[in-house]
């Protein structure tokens, strides 16, 4: 399901904010296409930009060259290069701790939410004044959890915003940005897939 | 042991390749000093670069400021879009597979091996004609398993030239650079490490 992947989500997420027109094809993860495996043989995985015929994986590679190739409009990293490695450190955290997902304590993982808190002090966006590099890279995976915690009916939420403030106020802002509004998976669609995954797990 | 991590040893690498003067500072990683705490304190590792007082951290990170900071010599990153896309993603290749190290299965370590041999096809470096971002972050690497085959005097190597032809030769060009001749870390305080080591698992 590219469609829900905060991964693929990123690039899409980006691709919009530099206005670039671009086609989204769905891959069937269980089914990989050969279109796939050939333009990702090293990882098989997801997101994947073809552009000018040319692969491009890992999002945040394909994030940095989406940003070197569209220069001119909505910059992801900034122009100052310690400004810039700032940023690269925070995707990379990001990243990786979001990869890391399930698999982490909840402690650990409110551990590295309250890290996130810190770094929001005095900025409306991670990136400053303007939406960046990681707001792009936390966001889409934000805004899934957002948008599951209302599919499952969770009372208590995954981003909790009595516990991060700072978060909460990030999440309402990212959202006013028309770009993000376009970019969010329907819930229905969402519904559908989580009723899917549990279908699946009830069946094993 | 900051002279032995592979780690700290991109960032010399890095910097003696741009001819930039720097003082490296050794850290006890068993008892961390303030400056390693108070500059990196999301993750207090090493390797940090600190430049005009502010610190950067992240070994892969820090090699893209070098990079964009003494931007005149021996660029680490080429200048086409794609071609960048491409080294970023074999450096983050290296250096996740290097991290797993010791925790990956040796069969999953050699066919690692194999994708970077086939890399290799048709080339003096990772980087083309001349030394790059991915040969930094992998040489640092690989010359350490070098030295620590001579060390622990094993019959056989962590990185074979009979299996990897291509990769023994890049090593081979390696060596002949000044640079890298001048970073190796010297035998016998390896092999003082190795032996300190032991004797720290023999008393555990």
């Amino acid at each position: 399901m590219t469609g829900l992947s905060p991964f693929a989500g990123r690039i899409i997420w980006a691709l919009k904010l530099k206005g670039v027109e671009f086609e989204s094809v769905e891959e069937d993860l269980t089914n990989k296409s050969d279109l796939l495996l050939q333009s990702n043989p090293v990882h098989q995985k997801i997101p994947v930009l073809i552009h000018n015929g040319k692969p491009v994986s890992e999002s945040l590679v394909i994030m940095e060259y989406i940003d070197e190739v569209w220069n001119q409009t909505c910059p992801l990293l900034p122009a100052d290069p310690h400004q810039r490695a700032l940023t690269r450190f925070w995707a990379k955290f990001v990243d990786e701790k979001g990869k890391e997902g399930g698999e982490a304590a909840l402690e650990e993982a409110h551990e590295n939410l309250r890290i996130l808190e810190k770094e929001l002090e005095g900025k409306k966006f991670f990136g400053g004044e303007s939406i960046g590099l990681v707001d792009v890279t936390f966001g889409s995976f934000a805004k899934l959890l957002d948008v599951l915690d209302e599919v499952m009916g969770s009372d208590k939420k995954m981003i909790d915003e009595d516990k991060f403030p700072l978060m909460g106020k990030w999440k309402e802002q990212l959202s006013e940005l028309a770009v993000v509004k376009s970019c969010l998976p329907p819930a229905d669609k969402l519904a559908a897939a989580v009723q899917a995954r549990r279908n699946e797990s009830a069946a094993a």
